[in-house]
């Protein structure tokens, strides 16, 4: 009888314990859904500053805007954690066109960041199609614009895996074909949908001595359809691109941080974040503005729905994601220096879709737990929890004991906007961005309370 | 031994079987995203053909097209099945204003299908804004016209259940309103987001004799806001509003059917549709040329992925489910009256966003077959299988042992765009689309594999 009751008792609690979860993410989501500022943020940040490459001044407009939301949301601290950052400009916007039985054939393309310019006169050379690097020893490149027209594999379900399944040939593809004497490097934009819109993003030359660089640049999927087309009627087909964009000096930008600092252990931190640059094109509203203002809402929807948390909270807004992951690498450089204890990381940087759940980089221990809350999240809908990557920026964070985690939204419309000029406000719904907000919300909520599971004979940490 | 070898052949037999099922629904979720149809056929129906109200030449129109591109997959049959439908007609763009401080405030309205007009100079009246029908009877709305403006409630997950708690305005409205001598109907439109694009969408009279029948109308809910703000002022405010729909009498129209006869069980029917009709504004691309193109994609899905089904999978196009159901109740007439044995029906009817799953109508046995297969839709992040309706079209169909299932897309969208001007072709996302039509083909190829669980003690159907 003494088991039963012990069993009883412990129902009970479980029960009692369940219910208040319940309520408290009930009561996130409906502040989400009706009295978000998730959305109201995202208007500013695209409509009123726009896009925000590192360096720039939008970035700079960012950075001050943001910093000045969070003071009003009377958290503990909020402060900008200097940061040096790569600055790229584009330049002059890129032509393109090639020829087809004396006919000009336009077509859009973006030179890709960190790319070198093309001459001031452009360049015009012969063109050849390939599928992917492997197929540069075999094919004779030189003195020739590589075209690589691998597309995104359409039957992927996760649209992430096309994308990992494609982007060496933007990243790589001008330093590889640069190896064998290419002139230049186009390359199919990284989506899924035919459209006009050609897509930039982050290109490297890696070791490669200065005088084998060539400039390289994304071509829209449909111009790229009509550019292999046209290569097999003419294989001596030329085309003709032209870009100015340079590489400057680093220049200072900012990681923004905001704190609601623990009651109970001041010195564990969670963190939650998204990248508050973004390329050029557009104005980043799904990359990465969603995640920003998600973020920060993360916090006020903790206050306003009277959670105290026991550890400390913080939003960062990382600075240079996409060309250089500096803000990252830094502000985990700073918390190993001040000795900070960082328990857990939550990134939203795959848009602000409809919110299907999170993936997780930590042990089984910790993984095991989460599970146990996934049925507080069935009437949101929210069912995806599996093992998998988080987020670029708190990747250097990772060590043996931290709780990574990244928001899994819907990724079906995803790269029909990234790193595109069509990455625009209009092309995020409310709720959807506002649902994406409570599920974060209800994370941190869940693993402030819960706390992590420490390794088996880690030490406590020391404050 | 004898039971542990029993056991141990009955785990090979399920794995094997689940393996089969597991390739086949990637064959089915390939085929659909890298070959499928359902997009051309839906840019044809929404662009060249456009909105497709019942007896209207662009209804005829839809029919004559499905029907032929149903006619080239090479199914065993094809058929118009006739059926009388309403005609209600919109006549000129409605009209409307409210005067605040002598300045004139145009509005955004639209008449509600089934509406009368107002007289040719239009009605012009005091306004009343109420929440609900409840309030009709304490309120004077003699001589005025009311204004229902309860919106639809934003923390639903579920946005079917927000719509659910709102539409009884839009529906009963003007025949409530008009018992108590009201002059008019504006009701706010049925949209969570605030935008300039009134709703259209069915209305009734019911039985109210015709001299107390008033004109009806949705406003934006952008207008909605502001005429509401504008009361708070002007107690006495006058709107104006101008409106020339009239119902002229019914007209022939068809219901479209395709068949693949069934190899074993020719006489048991599955049937998959969606309506062919739509309202008039906008091209009723998600409401629901979406269901219909993703309906005739299933039996070409099922072709080409090499699957002879069973029993007989039908797939019916159904004509006037907006403002009559006449298409679907004319269908399970015919079925009865043919004495055909029809097992499971599934309508999409709830736009061609990204599917999340079903909700089934049907016992608890073949729900926990249903469940059963849920796993096999995991990797297709498909994870909603919940009781609950299935589709207007199909419901005149139930019976004790039928099986009736919905498609359940991502609701967050769909109220942006149902019964209104930018329900067009650019707000459906192929993918989308197209992982709807292979999630409907899954659920068929094992419906049909696995059949129906019959009802203990039921006769099996005689041919």
């Amino acid at each position: 009888m003494k088991y039963l009751s012990i069993l009883f008792a412990l129902l009970i609690t479980l029960s009692v314990s369940a219910q208040t979860d319940q309520d408290q993410l009930k009561t996130i989501y409906s502040q989400s859904l009706t009295n978000g500022k998730s959305y109201e943020w995202l208007d500013y940040l695209s409509n009123n500053i726009g896009g925000r490459l590192s360096g720039s001044e939008n970035a700079q407009k960012a950075v001050n805007y943001t910093k000045a939301e969070l003071e009003k949301l009377g958290l503990d601290k909020v402060w900008l954690q200097p940061v040096m950052v790569p600055k790229w400009v584009r330049g002059e916007k890129e032509q393109a066109y090639f020829e087809v039985a004396g006919k000009i054939n336009k077509v859009n393309i973006c030179a890709l960041g960190g790319s070198i310019a093309t001459s001031k006169l452009g360049l015009n050379a012969e063109v050849i199609e390939v599928q992917g690097l492997e197929e540069l020893k075999e094919k004779d490149v030189k003195g020739k614009i590589v075209f690589f027209n691998r597309p995104m594999q359409a039957d992927l379900i996760q649209t992430f895996n096309a994308y990992g399944g494609c982007v060496d040939q933007r990243y790589a593809g001008a330093m590889e074909a640069g190896k064998f004497g290419a002139l230049g490097v186009i390359v199919r934009s990284m989506n899924l949908r035919e459209d006009d819109f050609p897509h930039t993003g982050s290109m490297s030359y890696g070791d490669l001595p200065v005088e084998k660089r060539i400039p390289s640049a994304a071509i829209s999927t449909k111009d790229a359809n009509k550019l292999s087309a046209a290569l097999k009627s003419d294989k001596n087909l030329k085309f003709f691109f032209k870009q100015s964009c340079q590489q400057l000096e680093d220049v200072e930008s900012y990681n923004v941080v905001g704190e609601i600092t623990g009651s109970e252990f001041p010195n564990e931190y969670m963190i939650v974040g998204g990248h508050l640059d973004s390329w050029d094109l557009g104005d980043g509203s799904h990359d990465d503005g969603a995640g920003v203002v998600q973020s920060m809402d993360v916090l006020r929807l903790l206050k306003e729905s009277n959670i105290k948390p026991k550890r400390s909270i913080r939003v960062v807004l990382f600075m240079n994601e996409e060309n250089g992951l500096r803000g990252g690498k830094k502000y985990a450089e700073e918390a190993k220096r001040n000795n900070e204890n960082h328990v857990f990381a939550l990134e939203s940087d795959s848009g602000g879709f409809t919110p299907r759940g999170f993936s997780f980089d930590c042990d089984q221990e910790n993984f095991n737990q989460i599970l146990g809350w996934q049925h507080l999240f069935k009437p949101y809908l929210i069912h995806y929890f599996e093992k998998g990557g988080s987020g670029a920026d708190i990747g250097p964070l990772k060590n043996e004991s931290i709780v990574l985690a990244g928001l899994r939204p819907d990724s079906q419309r995803y790269f029909d906007y990234h790193h595109a000029e069509n990455d625009t406000f209009d092309a995020v719904n409310k709720r959807e961005l506002e649902l994406g907000a409570a599920t974060m919300t209800s994370l941190i909520y869940l693993m402030d309370k819960y706390g992590v599971k420490k390794l088996e004979g880690e030490k406590e940490f020391k404050n």
